[in-house]
């Protein structure tokens, strides 16, 4: 054995643990841009594309100046135990104590240092979200400024009011707790899909649907589609990414193999019966075996399961996944009648859902998961109501649902406000018409599959 | 540090362990998807798609109510140390003592968790195995049928009698070993591979062939395939899951880090090796080379190492690929022969070198690899013939391989019969013709490649 | 908990990391497949596809028979302590001390072997890179003589040099050291990049220009690619994969968690910048934003951080990759003044900011870093020149580039020069205007896009 007299082994299988998690949630990355490419009419797929590799890109940046810091910064620790609750007020930058002090060991700091990494993927995947109920229509300057701002300001301040130990509604706050528990967002039902899904949402309403998606009459009018491949393999890189996701949201793997393997198991169960119920659903409205029906049904299920996958039950999953199914079919066709147009259905399966999965933990909370997730002195009083908890859970979860659609609802509003009067909110109707990648671009993506025709001027370089 | 005091670390390893191959052989089903509908008529992609997707969560659900019970729970252990060697009793709904025991630590009941997710990912597989065969004509009704009977009974069976320490013929048994060394199927070749191939010849036999498939007298006619590109990133995302699927069946990390990486090495070079002699054979046979006899062929040298990837040598897995590319190339065109319209060659690919790779093991199972892997104190007399240990491991190969082929063939041909007889095994002439897109899931999929052109209706959501 | 009275649970860890790392490389081909293919004239890409797969199986082969033993077998140690410095004697065939020593433990066996795997992954690439650089004109022969020359001679040569503890310019040396520090190039932007980029460059010049790319006045002229879909989701698991590529070469988690840590946050930093710096450069000179910009960008920033990834603070990993996109923006124009043909810009992305990446670690490691993942009192006098080392580092990364393209190039100029007089370089006009496919790989892949038509002949069987 090599001889490591320093090192914690523990703190290295942790570090491990974390650092896988990572790598998982980024490929997200792939299965969301796959999904959304899939969903967008070809004209445009280049724009999308872009989108989603800027995605990572300037969320890496952002994450690094001001969102690390914001969300998981210390914010002032009076010695009365009072912090301010909402804004961490350190580690911007990757510096600070937490990733250079001198009184930690080696191992300590690379945990640290890991956490950024796995925050990083979280963070990227709220501006993600809001690229797909949005595309086709919206202006390039206005994403960039919703990218930024949504991974730089909006959604850091709702992790840390929930997850930061100084954050004011916080399960891991000391004492204080919001409603005697604090709000349980296992891996971010609350934190990271509604917090997309309502900037998609508030995106989609104020940018308006795209020309031609509903006629005079309301009348939905479908538009093409590139490619139901790219949608359903998008959906599976998904459902892969989704166990980094929740499964490693343990945060530790040493002492947690219960926790980890459970929460896997809750989400695999919820993403499934989410699909079937989904599609079920669609069949018994339509007429027929939707596959999108079944793709999103998955998604759906895994984002209701995401704040509770570590403190449910087996069977509590499969409640929580298969009334999610239900609620995207019914949600879809509402902002349909609404004439919303979210063209991946974003605000159906992120925000719908979301609500619905931290609305759910205050009912499904099971205590001994309870306990080995959070405080087990606590796990009698903040269990779920359906194990005898009462309401406090409850109560604290409806207080975060209310709070982030005010805090997300107003921030991106006002976002989207200021795109409006600054770089515009979306392209001309010409340029609709045309599609971004002939206008913006460098030219249609479109391959003409005939032989020997080669006169489409898309190379890569001109 | 943080204090361990109650912890195991190692166990926590070996449940990241089974974790992380658990996300990687679910990953295999985004390889077959790919595979699959890259394979298949433009007319039908939604169809297969639908029950990619399909196959992991019906998968889930089969798996939690009877799967795991009957391939992994206890049955009835007398005394006298006789079990039914068959059927598992406990273990359903994931409860009972495996899950949810008193007596075991945290720890150890996480790993129990964690092997149920890395099961379940194996479960999936078989059917979706099918899924390729039967393509393009088989009815959904049917569809859902085997996929439920093949994950939730016939493939439970098999896993309990051969890798159950209480199966008949399982090497894991303490006594009455069936020919003095029970059956060694390291992670699936026959498990898994044999009795999905069985499956998906049965009812490719049994559905008959594509309209169009063959003429008149026999002659086989190419039908166009949606993309080559999807069928050779299917082929390399089955590659990088399959280093989970065999690599992960140690088990355990910890102690077992040279069995782990050799499996993974072994794995490698049969599945490279496979690749190039079938295209070798390809280019001899055809003139020309094939990129699917490439991917086949590396998919053929992968199912044969299965068995034998943590017992032979490299030198003995390059042999067993070697061969297993020639047997698919053999083997499919067996199938042309007799008429039998495999889409993806399924039956060559995994049924015959399933077979293969389950026989070399009795030849090539290396007498120190065997002692790490199964028991020391048999490794003088159930290693391979080539290394001395005459026939007793060929034997128990040979009677898996016969029993495999009865009962899954047997079962399956009544499970078709079931379906031929109440939903119908296969959809019209008509339906068929047009495609089940347009008549059974909303629309054709396909994207009309010309600038302006929106007519077709197949969005999302209508 | 398991007894492991023999076992050392620390080399287990680290043998799970070296294969998970491994696996994540491995991913990589299935990137480099997805992003090459994407950027194929549609009539050659079952021609490009076929390539994708043989890599890494011809790699396979050829890193078991000379491979691994050029690069990491001892070379002759002689009691004064003096090497070869340029060639391994040992390891050929998977045999040796390295894997089957009596005297050491499974475990520390097992290490070895992984480490056998997770260094075919890279020896892989370095043969995937010229690929794309040479497609769709260049003959099947001379694909076979440089896959197999550059994974089983020319790249292991260059790994023996820098990495093995006997190279003679290696920083692992324990004396007589290159410029008193050894070269460093944590994971291989000069070792694996540079080296493939070269050969590329090299395979690029002498085949000469797919017809039509220039005009009789050296005008660019575009030709289509498949799918820009293909080329962004080929990015985004390069992206994923090279977490592994560059993070798992801390070779240890065991006590190098911030050294793995640290690494994957420096490539992000670094990948993330690279995109948009190079998406900036070309919207100012091509006044619109290109995805393919976006795209190589991130792989050059990827590049160029690799061989710092472990010494540089993010601050340095930030600059490295954002002068990374403006170096890949201003080679790719410059191989088009020299109309130079190189389809996916592998020399700009992997040679040019492979050199920059070497040269930028004499500016940038910073010395605690340095500390950490070499040797500790080295720190004071082979830090970056910004970090007020002098320039000792700095000599040793000129000569290593200096020594690589002087090796490389010439080596790689020998073996398409064999090529050329034996199995020719190029493929005839007639079969490049045709398609590679149609002449050499049974039929276009096409598939044609209009309901009932199906005469292509392109079915996986024949």
């Amino acid at each position: 054995c090599r001889f490591l007299p320093l090192a914690c082994p523990a703190v290295s299988m942790d570090t491990f643990w974390l650092l896988f998690g990572a790598i998982l949630v980024f490929f997200m990355q792939a299965g969301f841009a796959f999904l959304e490419v899939g969903c967008v009419q070809s004209k445009n797929q280049k724009n999308i594309l872009v989108k989603n590799v800027f995605d990572a890109s300037i969320g890496a940046i952002a994450w690094y100046i001001t969102g690390y810091g914001i969300a998981f910064g210390h914010d002032a620790y009076a010695e009365d135990g009072t912090t301010n609750g909402f804004i961490g007020t350190t580690g911007y930058f990757l510096a600070g104590d937490h990733f250079r002090s001198d009184d930690a060991t080696d191992e300590q700091l690379g945990y640290e240092w890991a956490n950024w990494l796995f925050q990083w993927a979280f963070a990227a995947t709220s501006a993600t979200i809001v690229s797909g109920a949005v595309m086709e229509r919206i202006s390039f300057g206005c994403y960039l400024i919703y990218a930024v701002t949504l991974i730089g300001f909006i959604y850091p301040i709702v992790v840390h009011m929930t997850w930061n130990s100084g954050g004011w509604m916080s399960a891991f706050r000391q004492d204080h707790l919001l409603s005697r528990c604090g709000v349980v967002d296992f891996a971010g039902s609350g934190v990271v899909h509604m917090t997309g899904g309502v900037a998609a949402l508030v995106g989609a309403v104020m940018v308006g649907p795209r020309f031609g998606r509903f006629g005079p009459n309301g009348e939905v009018r479908a538009l093409p589609q590139l490619s139901w491949v790219y949608q359903a393999i998008g959906t599976l890189f998904l459902w892969f990414g989704w166990y980094g996701f929740n499964g490693v949201s343990s945060l530790y793997i040493v002492g947690k193999g219960l926790v980890a393997a459970k929460t896997m198991i809750n989400s695999t169960l919820s993403g499934a019966i989410g699909g079937l119920s989904s599609t079920l659903v669609a069949q018994v409205l339509d007429g027929f075996i939707d596959p999108a029906a079944a793709n999103n049904g998955i998604l759906s299920g895994f984002v209701a399961i995401t704040a509770g996958s570590g403190v449910a039950q087996p069977e509590g999953a499969i409640l929580i996944g298969f009334i999610a199914g239900i609620i995207y079919q019914a949600t879809s066709k509402l902002l349909l009648k609404l004439r919303i147009d979210d063209v991946v259905n974003a605000a159906p399966v992120h925000l719908f859902c979301g609500m619905w999965g931290m609305f759910a933990v205050g009912l499904l909370a099971e205590p001994n998961n309870y306990g080995r997730v959070y405080y087990e002195d606590r796990s009698g009083i903040c269990c779920g109501a359906f194990y005898g908890c009462g309401g406090s859970q409850l109560g604290a979860q409806i207080v975060f649902i209310l709070v982030n659609l005010a805090w997300t609802g107003v921030t991106s509003a006002l976002m989207f406000t200021v795109a409006k009067y600054t770089v515009g909110l979306r392209v001309s109707k010409e340029i609709e018409e045309l599609g971004m990648d002939t206008s913006k671009h460098g030219g249609m993506a479109d391959y003409v599959h005939h032989v020997g025709e080669s006169s489409l001027d898309n190379s890569r370089t001109s």
